[in-house]
């Protein structure tokens, strides 16, 4: 990697993914703060209507100086057009890199845990710094929501994606004292049948859009509808009798 | 849970347990940090030598006019010591919020993912309202140290404690395709002989004192002394193979 453009002479930017937290503007951390609002260049995921969560968390943050490079995603489409997405995005924040400004990328959550920062540090890292300033992670918003210990001392702990099969699922409600489901929303019928099999179904918290105005929590889960729900939902199951 | 106090008519104060991240000053949310400034009552584990790791990390958005209650703990002594410390804790700060002050407790990392905060929880929560604040964990901090995802899609993650038994961890090692194990330190060579017969010292990542001035990052794990090491350690273990 080198840090120094070999065509112009001029030091590289460097790219520094920053988590915003969950919804709660005031969960961004003071370092993502001030990095945010001194940033020559910030870039964030949009979709197609032009709404971007990320930008929306951290805009008590922006600066209105700051160039924009909106990453355009559907969510809906298949993975191809997302990869041309990040591609072109890489080369639209590469050549910010290679005039030697730093690129921000505004990621919801924690930036490494299940996020889209993964996708251009595979794109970009070979060839410039890459940093990454941690954010608060849904998982640890929702706990602080319910003020629900997670994890005590011996508890094991799991984080599951509701994209994982059945048996997965069911291994580790089995297994963990303590396991967040997170993006649940399309999952939701799966779920909610594997905690019944599992005897878990009274262990388990449902939460949507933490921190925003449409937070919904659902602590009787059996009362639950059994449909599809939000892309930004999650199941939290601690076991109950381990918090007696 | 009355929010009156009965006898003298005041509203009662809350506690609000606050995670103030591994080690660098810059991870407080901007939330932690408007609290901890203007709480009227702070308070922390403090060791017999009078240090607070918390405290520290805390230690530039502190006001010199809030009352401090330092909750005492040696470490090293048994379960039943530990108790009566918060017992203790639990009856002065009660006293704070009988009197309509609210209490915030400084935690590292977050305040209810393997903290201390859980033991005031259980003493108050039935009297008292308890709120929660989330902290940066020290498994997001390493991840962001490294600049490494520690999970993409249909990953499956899990958190171990190093004091879990060696069929519990092994089992994890096993099942998930990332993984952490926190408080590794005394663990140490437990851990290690583990990583060897799972097959994952590869994988893995030692870390300790994330983002402190004795911050130390072994990435050749195979290298590290087989001895116990520090008490704020993990092992960060992400599948080679996955991240290509």
């Amino acid at each position: 990697m080198a840090s120094i453009n070999a065509q112009s002479g001029i030091k590289k930017g460097k790219l520094i993914g920053i988590g915003v937290g969950p919804g709660d503007p005031e969960l961004l951390t003071l370092k993502a703060h001030r990095l945010i609002e001194s940033a020559p260049v910030i870039s964030f995921i949009e979709n197609p209507q032009g709404e971007s969560q990320a930008k929306t968390i951290a805009s008590a943050s922006l600066n209105a100086k700051s160039l924009q490079i909106p990453v355009v995603i559907n969510m809906n489409r298949d993975r191809l057009s997302a990869n041309k997405a990040y591609d072109q995005a890489a080369i639209r924040i590469a050549e910010q890199l290679d005039q030697g400004r730093d690129v921000v990328f505004l990621c919801e959550g924690d930036p490494l845990f299940y996020g889209s920062y993964a996708y251009l540090l595979e794109r970009l890292q070979c060839d410039y710094l890459c940093e990454s300033v941690p954010g608060i992670s849904s998982v640890f918003a929702s706990a602080s929501v319910l003020c629900q210990p997670l994890t005590r001392l011996k508890d094991s702990f799991a984080v599951l994606n509701g994209r994982n099969s059945d048996d997965a699922l069911l291994q580790a409600l089995n297994a963990h004292d303590s396991l967040v489901i997170m993006k649940a929303g399309q999952a939701r019928p799966r779920i909610l049948a594997l905690l019944q099999q599992s005897g878990r179904i009274a262990d388990a918290v449902y939460l949507e859009y933490i921190g925003r105005d449409n937070q919904r929590i659902v602590t009787d889960v059996a009362t639950l509808e059994n449909k599809e729900g939000a892309y930004f939902s999650l199941f939290v199951i601690v076991r109950k009798d381990a918090m007696t």
